[in-house]
């Protein structure tokens, strides 16, 4: 199975060190009911503002919820849809615009969120498993077909599994999965004491 | 040092179990270099929408630059001063809102830079550090004493170091630090196959 580390100054920890976002997932491998709540406990104990937990899962499970299961497929863009058919569980994250205590807008809400999405993830990772998160889906088929209520938004759709080779993948998919890693150098996104007036951007 | 395990039915790991916020910071006890680094290095490395990387980071360390850590701490309110002062590192995370690549509004950059925050917040837990994150800042004064530019949010100011014992702090942010940690039921958070019609949330 392709692996992909982070390329780092210093060591880092392996967990985040080895999580990447794969494309190739095997669809005859399920992922156990110990593990799959593993994934949520990760998720449930990230901090967040007031400690008002704004994030919000639905859970889709091919194997135990399959109409939700083909409902979260459909509200991907196409691209995703070809490799994210394989993944055997589909999770789709949500931020509630509003805090509980008092009903405030919630500026922190898609930021938290994320940060739980993280845990998620870095969960997998510690358990052999493989998290790909997408941007690229229809809010609004995702809040028809889940029957989301007012106030929330959707952020991205998890495809969770267990990794696969690249083969698997059509030729351009494999192309992509096969690249190397890469982020901007450090210096462009980490400043020291304020923000630099003679900033340039690598994108 | 007061530790706050994670309450969970199945077994996470341990990164993500016994990461929590405290507020008792040693205030003689710096971060090296290379661990401070290697925060950075982990937040480089989270994933992010069309891997834009939004987040953005002003780090304050009381050591080098004294002048760049007054004002994060002054950006505080009065009762996060309070503890925060012990800090040696303060650290501001920003959320970009367009993308590099065409500039056009990016809904997911409070959601990545969350990711990325957690990222550094673990890793943070990894080499035995501790972080706590706060909304309650002036996200204006940050704007004015950081040099931040249009089109960035503010998310959370981070306060890092070494824990404390609990008895640096006064007696009402003691027994906050000294309560037990709680998230609300994972059934009120996760649901499976689509949005429960029947949810009454405890808080």
């Amino acid at each position: 199975m392709h692996a992909k580390s982070a390329k780092t100054q210093v060591e880092i920890h392996e967990l985040i060190q080895n999580r990447w976002s794969p494309r190739a997932f095997d669809p005859d491998k399920e992922i156990s009911q110990d593990d799959l709540l593993a994934l949520l406990e990760a998720a449930r104990w990230a901090p967040s503002c007031f400690n008002d937990q704004p994030w919000r899962y639905v859970v889709c499970v091919k194997a135990q919820t399959p109409v939700s299961w083909e409902n979260a497929l459909a509200t991907l863009v196409e691209k995703n849809q070809q490799w994210a058919k394989n993944a055997p569980v589909l999770i789709l994250s949500i931020a509630m615009e509003h805090f509980n205590h008092n009903g405030k807008p919630n500026r922190w809400a898609p930021y938290d969120t994320g940060a739980a999405s993280l845990s998620l993830t870095l969960q997998a990772t510690a358990l052999g498993l493989i998290v790909h998160q997408m941007g690229g889906f229809d809010a609004d088929k995702a809040r028809a077909f889940f029957n989301l209520p007012e106030g929330c938004q959707p952020m991205s759709m998890m495809a969770v599994g267990y990794q696969a080779d690249a083969d698997v993948l059509s030729d351009d998919l494999k192309e992509v999965e096969l690249a190397v890693r890469s982020r901007v150098p450090l210096e462009q996104r980490f400043y020291f004491g304020q923000w630099p007036s003679d900033l340039v951007d690598s994108e």
